[in-house]
C-alpha cells in the first residue's frame, strides 16, 4: 500500500474520520503478533448515525450499504492510527464480520455488506480483498443498520 | 491428516465440491501466518439451499443438522483449494461461527451446529475437534437456514 | 499477571469455577500459536443460567449485565486451566463477541457487554482490555439472555 488511500477515499465521496472512541468499556482495537482486531464499528459519521432501524423498511438497500462503508471506513481509521499514518504497513484486510439489522426473513446481507467490501477494494486494491461472514440480527447498539469488525494483518 | 478424507466424506454420504464462490464482493477465504479464515458458507449443494427459513417451524431440527453438515463440508472444499489437495497440511479445525436462523426463543443452535462439529469429528479425527460459537439470528443470506464461518490452522 | 487473579475475582464477589463443559460435539477451547480460541459461553452458575430470555423486557439491563460477567468468569476458568493455573501466562484478552438476547429495535447491548469488559479490566487490569463486538439477536442456547466468545494471547 502506498500512502494515497486518503487521497482515494477522497476522490470515492469519503473523509478518514480520526479514530472512533468506543462506547463502552473497551479499545478501539487489540494487536497480537500481525494481527490487529478491530471493535464493532458503528456507521457514526460525525457524530450521528448514518442509518438507524431495520434495512429493508425503515432504511432503503442503498442507505444501508453506505451505512455499511461507513462502518468500513470509521475501522480503516483506526487502521490508520495504529499503523502511525504509514499505509505501507497494512499487508492485509483479513476478515470482515457484518451483522445488519433486518426483519425475519430478510435475505440482502451480502448486498448490503457489499457496501463496505467494494469500497475497500476500491481504495485498497488486493491488499483489501478479505473473507466475510454476514448475517441478519434483530438489532444492533444505537439501534444502528450495522455494525462491522475487521481483522487485519500488519507488518 | 491422510488422504482419505475425501473417502471418509463418501462413505458418510457426501461429495466435496468444488471450492464454492462467494456470493458477493469478497473472497472464500484469507490465508494469514498458519491461519486459514473461511468466509461464512450457506448450505449450498449444486447450486441450491438444502434448506431455508427458520428451523423449529418451516425447517426440522434434522434438516437444519444437515445443512450444518453441509455448509461444513462446503468449508473443507475451500480447505482442500487453498491445500492443493494436500490434507496433511490441515493442522486443526481452530473455531466455527454457526448462525442459525430461527424464531424468538428458540434455543437448539447448539444441536443444529452438531450437524456441523460432528461431521468434521467423524471426517477429521482429532484435528477436526474445534472452538464453537452457536447462536440464533433472525434472517440470513439468501433466506438461508445456516451460514457456518470457520478459521483453520495450516502447516 | 501475577497469582491474584481469583482473589480479585472473590474480593468483587465471584468464584472461579470448574472449566466449563461445552453442552455439544465441541471442545472448550483450541490453541494455534499463541493464541487461545475459548468457545461461546453461556451464563451458567452451578449448572443454571443466571438470566433466561430477552433483555428488556423479561431480563432487566442489570440482570443482564451480571450474566455477562458470569460468562467472562467461565471463559477466564478455561484460560485458568489452560494455562494449568499460572496467570502470568495470559498476556492479553484479545477480542470478546458479546451476543445479547433481545426483542426488536433494542440498542442497549453495549450496556450489556459492559458487565464482561468491566469485569476482565478489574480483575485484570490491562491485561483485560479487549476488542469487541456487541450485538443483539431473537434467540440464543436454552434460551440464555447473553453469549460471549473470547479470544486471548497466552505466553
Amino acid at each position: 500500500m502506498d500512502q494515497n488511500v486518503e487521497a482515494r477515499l477522497k476522490e470515492l465521496g469519503w473523509m478518514l474520520p480520526a479514530s472512533p472512541k468506543p462506547i463502552a468499556a473497551y479499545v478501539p482495537a487489540v494487536r497480537t503478533g500481525n494481527l490487529l482486531w478491530i471493535s464493532g464499528q458503528l456507521p457514526l459519521c460525525d457524530g450521528k448515525l448514518l442509518a438507524t432501524g431495520p434495512v429493508g423498511s425503515a432504511v432503503s438497500l442503498e442507505q444501508a450499504q453506505r451505512a455499511a462503508a461507513q462502518c468500513a471506513v470509521n475501522a480503516l481509521a483506526i487502521v490508520h492510527a495504529e499503523c502511525a499514518g504509514d499505509w505501507s504497513r497494512l499487508q492485509r484486510i483479513v476478515r470482515l464480520g457484518v451483522f445488519v439489522q433486518c426483519g425475519a426473513g430478510y435475505g440482502e446481507q451480502p448486498k448490503v455488506a457489499n457496501g463496505a467490501s467494494e469500497l475497500l477494494v476500491q481504495v485498497l486494491g488486493d491488499v483489501g480483498r478479505h473473507a466475510r461472514a454476514a448475517v441478519g440480527v434483530n438489532a444492533l447498539p444505537l439501534n444502528a443498520t450495522v455494525e462491522l469488525e475487521m481483522v487485519v494483518e500488519l507488518a
